[in-house]
């Protein structure tokens, strides 16, 4: 079991935030909206808590759930309080029509955020390929997950073990703007050739 | 059924092959080499022809079966006789450590063949997140498809249901560079988190 604390109050806080408290974790909820926090804590319930949003998260794992565009200043904001961290980065920096990247082709947002976080913290890109409403089903998937740090990459392995999920690795943290830009495939993809978005990429062996 | 031409010798020109042959498609093998082209024909049996290098293919759907440098300049050599042919491009364009792409963030292969082919020809990007030793087993498996021209999405996607694999349009040639990338984290997952290359990367909805 691992100790998380989520930054964020969206869906994507409430769907993982949900599959941690089932899967035996400590949760901490933390939004700049500290009523909308306590909302989701209770929500969520399984003993989860709130944090301060600024402060030094209680969870060894720090999850920002986040619009991209928030991410990289929220770490910033953070600064030292996430020292020793593992953050980790779900975002998804589409453009506005959702087709390319907002960020230059030598980045990611999983990158900008190991640039901008205290040296001993760590960053592991994970969750971006997949929906909140799948997520939210619970049902097995694989999350694709990327970094340079293995014992990080371990850490937050386990987690997603602890949510009935299957942690994939996908390589370093270089690899995260690769990530990035397979949630356009999987956007392009509910668009146009599954036509809905109640699917998730995963990789299939041989039967 | 449709009509095929396969420019290359190689693996993947076998696999496609192999499927393309079993599925009642035409097969002709086209390779700058007579002798192996020849060779992989007669291998494939079925009725596949042989064609001459440079000269008008008989399919109307041509499979640029080639390493990613020699597609471009195999498509500019071609010139005028890939006039009014839907050209398929399976390329992977990794650079020498396969973890990064070996063309501009702003571009893919398969968009540059559509600036270096004839103006009535249509370009679609499709089988570069299939590894070859997966694709000749030829489980039901999904194929990525990106490109500008309906008819040509269309008439690739009927052939490859003659595979008894499933076309995925994933939208515009701009996707085409995403697919590439696509084919990055493919690779990323063969080397670390599935630790072999006999998978391959589906679409999986709700049980």
């Amino acid at each position: 079991m691992s100790n998380i604390s989520i930054i964020g109050t969206g869906n994507m806080a409430r769907a993982i935030g949900e599959l941690a408290v089932a899967g035996g974790n400590t949760v901490e909820i933390i939004g700049r909206d500290q009523t909308k926090a306590a909302d989701l804590a209770k929500a969520l319930s399984g003993g989860t808590t709130t944090g301060r949003f600024g402060a030094v998260p209680a969870g060894d794992i720090v999850i920002a759930a986040l619009l991209y565009a928030n991410v990289v200043p929220v770490v910033a904001h953070y600064g030292e309080a996430l020292a020793g961290k593992v953050i980790v980065d779900i975002s998804n920096p589409f453009n506005s029509t959702a087709d390319g990247l907002a960020i230059p082709e030598d980045t990611s947002i999983a990158q900008e955020v190991a640039k901008t976080a205290p040296v001993s913290a760590s960053v592991v890109k994970a969750f971006n390929t997949i929906f909140g409403v799948v997520l939210s089903q619970g049902r097995p998937l694989d999350v694709f997950i990327a970094g340079d740090d293995a014992r990080a990459k371990a850490a937050v392995a386990e987690f997603i073990e602890t949510l009935d999920l299957r942690p994939l690795d996908v390589g370093d943290l270089n690899m995260a703007h690769w990530l990035e830009g397979t949630g356009l495939v999987v956007m392009g993809l509910a668009r146009h050739g599954v036509g809905h978005f109640d699917f998730a990429l995963g990789a299939t062996t041989a039967a």
